[in-house]
């Protein structure tokens, strides 16, 4: 659990979702369940009448979430897990036997968005079925909407653990979202500061310079020799060590030449 | 791997990329990343000198995704896996060594389009590292981009499978949205097709021995200067006609050196 001072507005606002496993068959995938809810700032883990109770394989595949399973709340029925819910999602493969509200998982974390800007306490569970057959009818008609992962139709069953991972990992990018208005751009994060375009055309200069000299460059027929170096360049959008590198190749190139000459 | 009269055109765009795990430890990770692979109709999968063969248990946790592991391929470096590859995109937990190109797994599956769009028959990989450490600063300096998969702080080593999950997911809602929305009509004016990977190790390997006999790069204090040649023509991604041109000024180079001395 984070302690409350490190705790930030994505942890307090994914911490209201509790991911339900129900009538789990193998302990690994409670323990990969827990691991992927820890990874993506989530704590709360619910398991409805396990088969078994987590054991070293949970723990194992947990890779370290040992207190996201230290702390699961254990019960006997789904009705009791989401009893203070607001909001109740449950995974399914597809429509069944009822037609009910069904959303991709980008629509889910709309819903999720909705209720918490209601209501910021609001509890939200988000419910997996059995490794076999998922939900029962009886447990999809205790939902507000049914979700589904999109899969290949001939190849649809994903495994438990994973269909956890891709939803808990949708809810955290949701909530980076609305962090921040827009996501960081590698540009804006370069551990060099950008050439500017003066010292960058001393560059193209001294290039034109060098390849004339070595007899690759023939300004009396230039081609799109030059463009086609500028393209290149222009595009990777140079920053001031790597101007700097290749003004020093040029350099080098020159003293070559003139003390072999 | 589905029959030709099954093929979709969302399978046949997922199928121009490939999931590379390097070096993988355990088994299950194997085939728990196959099921993801098929779940999501992709095909391919490729073991960088994997610690051990698939095995009973990578086939037991593939669920029957059997296909996928016995059709994987296996080489003995990342450089023979991504050979032929015009976009490599690697997964990287965060920037450390030297900052690279790093976008969120949005992006880099309009990265993807991009590449497919301009190059239908394009190969791609993606590129997961080991469960302990992921890739090596070598092997991320082999990609054009680093994708990463935000999680949170305190806990955020994802499992390798997982990871492959959360990417080929992202990649198939990309497909469906492709498909259903009708594509707006995006013209790229690229002229050239892209270089492949193989032939632009050949251009580092030839630079790095030019600049040798140049006397600016030195072997026995080789600092970060190839790191950030490579990191800058990775960046611009090289064009077929580009490459033949910096091969050319290679050359050129040599010559001179060598009848003037």
């Amino acid at each position: 659990m984070t302690s409350d001072n490190q705790q930030t507005a994505i942890n307090r606002w994914l911490d209201r979702i509790q991911v339900v496993l129900v009538n789990t068959t193998h302990t690994g995938n409670m323990g990969a369940a827990a691991r992927a809810i820890k990874n993506m700032g989530m704590s709360r883990l619910t398991l409805v009448a396990p088969r078994q109770q987590p054991d070293a394989d949970a723990y194992a595949r947990s890779s370290r979430a040992d207190d996201i399973l230290d702390q699961a709340i254990i019960t006997e029925t789904l009705e009791q897990a989401v009893a203070g819910c607001s909001l109740v999602i449950g995974t399914s493969a597809r429509q069944r036997y009822l037609s009910w509200p069904l959303i991709n998982p980008r629509q889910m974390t709309d819903e999720v968005v909705k209720t918490l800007q209601r209501q910021p306490e609001a509890d939200i569970a988000l419910v997996f079925g059995r490794e076999d057959r998922g939900l029962t009818n009886e447990e999809l008609a205790q939902c507000h909407f049914h979700v589904n992962i999109p899969t290949d139709e001939g190849f649809s069953s994903l495994n438990v653990a994973a269909a956890v991972q891709v939803l808990t990992y949708e809810l955290r990018v949701k909530g980076v979202a609305l962090e921040q208005e827009s996501l960081p751009d590698w540009q804006d994060d370069w551990d060099e500061e950008w050439a500017t375009s003066e010292d960058v055309e001393r560059f193209y200069q001294h290039l034109q310079q060098v390849l004339t000299e070595l007899e690759f460059y023939d300004p009396e027929n230039p081609r799109q020799l030059m463009q086609k170096l500028r393209r290149l360049y222009q595009r990777a959008r140079l920053d001031k060590t790597e101007l700097n590198i290749l003004r020093g190749i040029l350099s080098a190139t020159e003293r070559k030449m003139r003390s072999g000459s």
